[in-house]
């Protein structure tokens, strides 16, 4: 180390354009660095409660607990199983990419008899087989991932809902990396537990994960809640259901904690609190619908781009996510080289995959701030420059005129 | 909801006096509106190894496996115990305020038989009554904290480091309320593991961990090691003992992530982690040495200043924190009607407490950015003002005197 211990923080600025994390809004940069409160100042408890009603907006819900776990969006999806799930439950997952096994595993450790199904990297479950895997298995809980990044599919959710609802089983949903960017509706789809992060279409950074339960779920989780000793009042009584296996994650202490009851548990990460905050106005004030428009554009002028330049886009193209897209390696190019010229080169960040698609598909995200035209134009003239540099043929400019023409039919 | 989804942040600013959060450094705010990177992106990768140097030097280690984890000071406890702890092992906690109490309730959920001793609130153990429990009970790990901010107490390790090392004890130490404002000599004093968090002595926001483990630790958390599917490279095999009960916390993924082999976990809380390089390098610039001397020199001022206002100190004197004191409240005095005015009119935020503490003691810390003479003296003459609000009968001035002879005399 030297003297100055490494220096100052100045790294080179880079257009992300992988999964996630994207480059966070000025705004929500800018908010972070705004004075800490104490956790029980009135203020910041007045910034709580914005908090839950910001994202009962963003969520599409009327759910009292609605609140935000502290840590990355993962923390959230085991805050919500660990919660929810009782050992020895049955939760059934249906599995379409990594997130899915993900779950699985969260799911087993928490003590869960799991029942995972599988579907093709690259396609999505049809409503009759989720209904028919929980009319078989019977499952107390379903735990799915909305968007899964590492195939860029999309679940839809609405008819699973519906059959657990009539089924009086448990839904949780992992909306990760598609909360704000597309439809997340909450009630409307009978979701019990929604978790999701900021680093996705919400524009923020990674580090701490808003979520919503519903009654049903909320009930189910208080029903198994455990006071710290410490805290307890003489004569308080615990929840007759089985403790949660984790203090930190234990949702019946943190809606305590969000509540107007305030019970001390963790010590809310101010700072995170406040980017949460600003993305979800940045969000609501576009509007939800403005927001979900505005990332269907910019995948479409890229996936257009994509396709004018000869590549070939990955998965089934009726359950593309609105904001990421995955792209073939073309035979002959070494995917690994690509992204790292784009990297060093261009400043410019793409993603590989994971699994069956390592080394298969590029993933490329348009999502948050950068789902605008620029980074579209960007990315697809870097691109261009580096398959030609690997002796790719294809037609100079095109790409750029393609998604140039997407968005050119929605100006003026 | 207003049309401006409740406007931008403008938090009246608080002079944070209390147990942590206190104010983060400049510095640190500043660094925390940094743009995001990608996790993979070698600049980024490069942050991660500068931060485990950093930390090293902070928790005076040589410990290889020194990382950050993504949640509040909590979490990192949570990780620590669930990563280390084999269900049915026997864990002895040594109690001395509401910490102890967490750790004796984080134990059990992760499955441990856990053996509490407890001392009273305001002192600490001798050295012989814990080597004695550890004789006795022949643990597996002790799980202890190094100052306990319900109590305002701290616990010598030394010897306690001592024993367990010659016996073969796991020794889990959480320094969240001390380290970089008093000795935490994890080498030295022979501790498995160490956990903290930025937002006390360290002068960060709440929201990451910073977490040493040594090789023994590393090495039993290791053998635990189980990879989750779609990473997973065929063949590969996974360690012999039990899996981690929690995915999040399983600090044997969370090392391969931070480890050169670079494992896909979690998505790293990019902005906590700039704010956490910041607070190390703010600490080793001033030196260890000369920070805890700082926290000593302003505890001191506060303690001479409030004696000399005719308030009583709570707890062992040998056994101070060196960074938050605990004064009693004065007969007649409405201890939360104080804290009020002392909040709404001078901004100055003090703590309350906690269980046989609740109503009888005010906690005021002197730690990170606020370890400083201004803080001190504000908060002294404020104090003054309230109480005299109250009745309390005080010799106008005096505490700001003998604050400022104490400063004084480190003067030119």
């Amino acid at each position: 180390m030297n003297e100055d211990f490494f220096g100052e923080l100045k790294p080179t600025p880079r257009l992300l354009m992988g999964p996630g994390p994207v480059n966070a809004y000025p705004a929500v940069l800018h908010a972070m660095s705004t004075p800490l409160l104490g956790q029980f100042d009135p203020q910041f408890r007045e910034y709580m409660r914005q908090i839950s009603e910001l994202y009962r907006a963003v969520f599409q819900t009327g759910n009292r607990s609605t609140l935000l776990v502290d840590g990355t969006a993962r923390s959230a999806i085991e805050a919500a199983l660990v919660s929810l799930i009782e050992p020895g439950d049955k939760v059934l997952v249906p599995v379409f990419g990594r997130f899915g096994h993900l779950k699985v595993e969260i799911a087993r450790r928490c003590g869960a008899e799991v029942v995972p199904i599988e579907a093709e990297w690259g396609r999505v479950f049809p409503d009759e087989v989720l209904e028919k895997a929980v009319r078989l298995h019977q499952p107390r809980i379903v735990a799915v991932s909305h968007g899964d990044t590492s195939t860029t599919m999309a679940q839809p959710l609405a008819a699973l809902g519906k059959i657990c609802c009539e089924r009086e089983v448990f839904l949780y949903v992992d909306a990760t990396a598609t909360l704000g960017g597309m439809e997340v509706a909450t009630d409307l789809w009978s979701l019990d537990a929604v978790s999701a992060g900021l680093q996705k279409c919400l524009g923020g950074p990674p580090g701490c994960a808003p979520l919503t339960l519903n009654d049903r779920a909320a009930k189910r989780i208080g029903a198994r809640r455990h006071l710290e000793q410490g805290l307890k009042k003489p004569g308080e009584k615990d929840g007759e259901g089985p403790i949660i296996r984790s203090n930190y994650f234990d949702l019946a202490m943190v809606m305590d904690y969000w509540s107007d009851k305030a019970l001390n548990h963790h010590t809310e990460a101010t700072t995170m609190l406040y980017a949460a905050r600003e993305c979800a106005r940045i969000c609501l004030r576009e509007g939800l619908s403005g927001a979900f428009a505005r990332h269907a554009l910019a995948s479409r002028a890229l996936r257009e781009g994509l396709q004018a330049m000869g590549l070939e886009l990955f998965g089934d193209p009726a359950h593309r996510m609105a904001n990421i897209t995955g792209v073939l390696i073309p035979p002959g190019i070494d995917g690994e080289r690509l992204r790292s010229t784009l990297l060093e080169r261009h400043n410019i960040e793409i993603g590989t995959s994971f699994g069956p698609l390592h080394g298969r598909i590029w993933r490329i995200g348009t999502m948050g701030y950068n789902a605008r035209p620029d980074p579209v134009y960007a990315t697809l003239n870097a691109l261009e420059e580096v398959l030609l540099e690997q002796n790719f043929s294809l037609p100079r400019g095109d790409g750029f005129d393609a998604a140039r023409a997407v968005y050119g039919a929605g100006e003026s």
